[in-house]
């Protein structure tokens, strides 16, 4: 496998997100492919069956603004060049297991007994495509994937890191992460919520994934104590930031421009930032934790961090 | 926590089953209770909104033979006492893990857009209990949480085995396994198979978490080659024999003696064994395999294999 391209490559004053981002995101894209696959896939023990890969990839691939998988490569890459210790292998199979778990949750959350969304990145979304059973079992077996995708039995990636990286993962993605949001969140429809309370379902709901794709990156640079703090705060601002954007997002954005149905927080009486303190004072908040985010990358003493610098800056200012 | 008995303890010719299983199962049912819930548990970084962990614990506690569990704590006692290397703490971690799995996979296919089942272990199922929404996340939670068990970020656990043990736990689960194996499943009713494509299926969809169990008890005692390859092949007979006995319940027992609905494989349309080969063949495969599963510990120099061998019979014999 090919080495990622190094940031450090390229001269900070030439750096443009688009670039920076081109090449990683072939690499992910191919890599995807190549691991949710009926075939026995390099690295993996067994094929899976046909029908159920068939709406695996269909979940997965030609879609989405692969945020999480960045972060993994820009925190890895940043991390790296402090520590000099470079795990490409690792950073790639982490990033294509943060998206496998991101994939996932968007197939159940837009089931009938959740979201009962038809739409999803321009496209029917799974259980519309394939049935709600297939949905489910889809699901199921891209969150197992994501832990197969860690723990190679090649050798390829140290052991212990191994274990890390699924630490880090479970968490993230479990009961005290992006499920224990999604807990909250459900269960606050038609609810009013504090600033407190609504902060603590999203830093669950997206946040954990996002501060968990992260630090999954940082780890595999090995990272050093004031690395890993200031990326861990990196990590929480963005994390908080991003859903504040998607409240915003979901009543300014027309549907085409979002790719899912937009407005439907609204429609669904659910607590957003908006619906609490109002549209100019979400975007204000936005900009802080945007400042928040830089300020943490500028305590860290990470030289090399303009990708994640500039992935900060998306986050907050994306249109969709 | 205190050291799991060793079976060792207990001269061969006084075993019997349920003694050794009732010291085992405390300490199971005890360290379940203990790392499924909305406290921070031991061991883990956060606690987890109370609403879903109340289903979470639904799913789990008070149910179940727990022969998962019992797999892995057989299979490690039968390894260290060859190579005297003990790790209980992993072998309860792995014991409960593989019962999150199998929790969860039962709370998904009682779902309605699954086998829309209402009762479990004698009790409403998670969705008719607490919604279809929160059961999808109660489900979604507990692979995550497996994967947390199996991952202490404490110590108590060597980094290389955490490794081994996810990687062996996120094939038996995936789309290579468990989950492969249901939707095999889901998409054969009311076709028929040959006595291949059904093993195939059911080496998947019950076989994979079966022998997983065995593979990850076996770890946690750093085996020998020889022992490996004997416990792999105990494991896939007895996983195919629990499928086999399975089928033959579904048409032989009551409804109140399984703890579930009796005759619904029949009422599905599902191919099975007993409508593939008939009744009695069926029984004769069962033993068959049981005869295996035992030639398979007396070839691999496991002198104390007596709870491996208990717990086969129990498997084949069994009423419920």
């Amino acid at each position: 496998m090919s080495a990622l391209v190094n940031a450090a490559d390229v001269p900070p004053d030439e750096f443009t997100l688009d670039d920076w981002s081109r090449s990683r995101l072939d690499q992910v894209e191919q890599a995807l492919s190549r691991w949710v696959t009926a075939e026995t896939p390099q690295g993996l023990d067994h094929g899976a069956p046909a029908q159920l890969v068939e709406a695996m990839r269909y979940a997965v691939l030609d879609g989405g603004k692969r945020l999480r998988p960045l972060l993994v490569i820009a925190a890895h890459e940043a991390v790296s060049a402090q520590t000099q210790r470079v795990h490409c292998e690792a950073a790639l199979r982490s990033a294509c297991a943060v998206e496998l778990i991101h994939a996932y949750s968007l197939v159940h959350d837009d089931m009938p007994c959740m979201d009962n969304d038809v739409l999803r990145r321009g496209k029917p979304t799974v259980h519309v495509q394939f049935g709600q059973a297939r949905a489910l079992l889809a699901g199921d077996a891209l969150q197992a994937l994501a832990f197969e995708l860690l723990t190679p039995m090649d050798g390829s990636v140290p052991p212990a890191m191994q274990a890390r990286l699924c630490a880090l993962l479970a968490r993230a993605a479990g009961s005290a992460g992006m499920a224990g949001g999604q807990a909250i969140d459900l269960a606050s429809v038609g609810h009013a919520l504090t600033e407190y309370q609504l902060r603590e379902m999203h830093q669950l709901k997206t946040g954990a994934l996002l501060q968990g794709s992260v630090m999954m990156g940082a780890h595999c640079g090995e990272p050093q104590a004031p690395a890993l703090m200031a990326l861990q705060n990196y990590g929480a601002a963005i994390g908080l930031a991003f859903q504040v954007v998607d409240d915003i997002l979901d009543v300014t954005a027309d549907s085409a421009t979002l790719g899912k149905t937009a407005g439907k927080d609204a429609c669904h009486d659910k607590p957003t930032y908006v619906s609490l303190m109002g549209l100019e004072a979400s975007r204000n908040y936005a900009q802080e934790l945007l400042l928040q985010a830089i300020d943490a990358l500028n305590c860290g003493g990470l030289s090399d961090a303009v990708a994640l610098h500039a992935l900060a800056d998306m986050v907050v200012n994306r249109a969709s």
